[in-house]
């Protein structure tokens, strides 16, 4: 059995993460994703870490795809383009805003020569707006748009999201307008435009933190530990750190019974989660102090043997070595590397072979045959 | 014009965020989405702020929806939701792997009365796997997928990212499945099951780090400081902080002249991209020194006006005050508050009206009427 998406065509112009993170996600949902690259290729073919003479960064994020590399300014190049367009049923790119035009297939062009064509853009700013032109990237708005603001120690400074939340959170925005404007289409409605922009998700993955600042209670930073709760935070080990989240009473008597102080409970300072707030650095050092003296893996499942809610800090190597992630499918091999597989679990769907990214320009010739051009 | 998804419907079953988060978006989309909640109601329907006698959180998350009040244990209730499973084409649900089943609306059993019915599934660990009934939480899931491990001061304790990143993202990354799955079934396919694991959405979104770890340079925290490139960090100012990104030689010749120091670039210390990572601490310590006599606008307007890239770190008042945000419609009104809008702009789509969300049961007789139930 394919994938649901068999039998869509996408032309993927799209650079570095943010797109090309969209579109692998369409190609293991089974599109054909058709990735339309610059002479010199795309520009993370050159980003480590490298597998033999190849970018595994690139080979992680464009698997499934093919190739055809075209210079869009040539015209013999966009003869074969346009010869793709006609067949595509959408066009991803993330050029900054204007350069679409500029190479002549900005918007109003592809709605009147491929008025079924849905195209989707993404940029840092979006389409519109004073900022639209500005410069963008991850981290950059990771500033901008005020995750940094809430993220790193209490009274330290703002600390990045230890991954590209912007860049993959604004590819996967990207999707549902994608896939909801195809819904429509096979319903015989024109094609969308789908637009957007990196800022722009950023700020609708806040939660509730803007709602909070202006109910009068701005968030702050706050290291790993809930505003509201306690005990809630992170907490040292021998080896590591491990997350509790226990300000429900029986949840504490139980924590407090594994750490080998039942009588906290009764302690003034720890006696509800008012008390806890009000001496959180107390308690948090009262329980550090038991911590440090065995593992992570000890203390893990000694809470979750008394139904403590927890779970530890895990790093890199500790989830290469998860059972559960492997029994998931979510950890594929890829040219000597193990890379994150395909979230999106649908019956019937394989997984995606993830050492499947197209060497530069691999599918000219196939392209050039099926297409005639 | 209505939205691309006018004629779907979803029943949604799912509570506080990550399912109601999925679902709010693809009401923004223009599907009919009807909450399906416990007499009591959705938890979130409690949590803060409070707008009125309501929760602006629970609003929030909930615009556009429809709701109707189901024990789904009491025949007269279920004869009603069965009414409605009749006619929607995806019913979304965020219990406990193993939930389902007991209220006799397992996959098979769905799969066999409602034929046609999209059924997506969202949960801490999948319906799969050693790990299944483990408690999940945001916080847990983030400690245990290993962005935390990743997020924080250099040197320090792991941080929690400043918002509920597993939450919102595993609800992300149920659309594209549940919205294939329509593509496919408008196609004349039958319905397939769609099922995301917070833990899976986690990893899915490390970027490259897993495989950095196996070529032999695990990643670190480093606060807002890039590993590999210098300068790229976060720099106090009078008032607060600017990141600057500038280690091409162009721009950091730059943003040396912008800070009065143009001798910078023939520093030893700070000569090329090598030495600067050598001295990185003395090149943050100088930044600093100047960045912070003046404000975060005076810097931000004098880095961008020499084409530095460079962005503020701002904070949700910063956000509220943005006109680029405003001319995005990022910020729309809800009940004395303002949240995010609809980051996915799509041609002739209007933007959601954010006080739509629904009172408990508000359309249980329209709904009966309507359906015949």
């Amino acid at each position: 059995m394919s994938g649901p998406l068999a039998g869509v065509m996408v032309l993927d112009l799209t650079r570095v993460l943010s797109g090309p993170y969209c579109t692998m996600m369409l190609a293991d949902l089974g599109a054909r994703v058709i990735k339309v690259e610059p002479p010199g290729g795309d520009d993370s073919r050159h980003f480590p870490p490298r597998t033999g003479g190849d970018s595994a960064y690139f080979m992680a994020f464009n698997r499934g795809k093919e190739s055809i590399a075209l210079d869009l300014t040539a015209p013999a190049d966009r003869a074969i383009f346009e010869r793709l367009l006609t067949t595509a049923d959408v066009m991803v790119e993330n050029f900054r805003p204007g350069v679409l035009d500029k190479l002549g297939y900005g918007p109003a062009v592809l709605a009147e020569r491929w008025p079924t064509l849905i195209l989707a853009s993404l940029s840092g700013f979006g389409q519109t707006g004073p900022d639209r032109g500005r410069m963008a990237y991850d981290l950059l708005i990771q500033a901008m748009g005020g995750v940094m603001s809430l993220t790193g120690e209490e009274g330290g400074g703002p600390a990045r999201v230890g991954t590209s939340l912007v860049d993959i959170g604004s590819g996967m925005f990207l999707w549902p307008g994608i896939l909801a404007a195809l819904v429509e289409r096979r319903g015989g409605a024109p094609a969308r435009r789908v637009e957007v922009a990196m800022l722009d998700s950023q700020v609708a993955m806040l939660e509730h933190a803007m709602m909070r600042a202006q109910a009068g209670d701005p968030p702050q930073r706050l290291g790993a530990r809930f505003p509201t709760a306690s005990p809630v935070d992170a907490y040292r080990t021998a080896d590591g750190a491990l997350v509790l989240a226990c300000p429900m009473p029986r949840h504490f008597a139980a924590a407090a019974a594994v750490l080998g102080h039942p009588e906290w409970v009764d302690d003034p300072r720890f006696v509800d989660n008012a008390a806890r707030l009000a001496n959180q650095a107390a308690l948090k050092a009262a329980i550090e102090a038991v911590m440090r003296e065995r593992t992570t893996a000890h203390w893990d499942a000694a809470f979750a043997a008394a139904g403590v809610p927890c779970g530890p800090v895990r790093n890199m190597a500790d989830l290469l070595a998860d059972p559960q992630l492997t029994a998931r499918e979510m950890l594929l091999p890829m040219a000597g590397f193990r890379v994150a597989g395909n979230p999106m679990k649908l019956s019937g769907l394989a997984a995606p072979d993830a050492a499947s990214a197209p060497t530069l320009d691999q599918h000219r010739a196939a392209l050039l045959a099926e297409f005639g051009a």
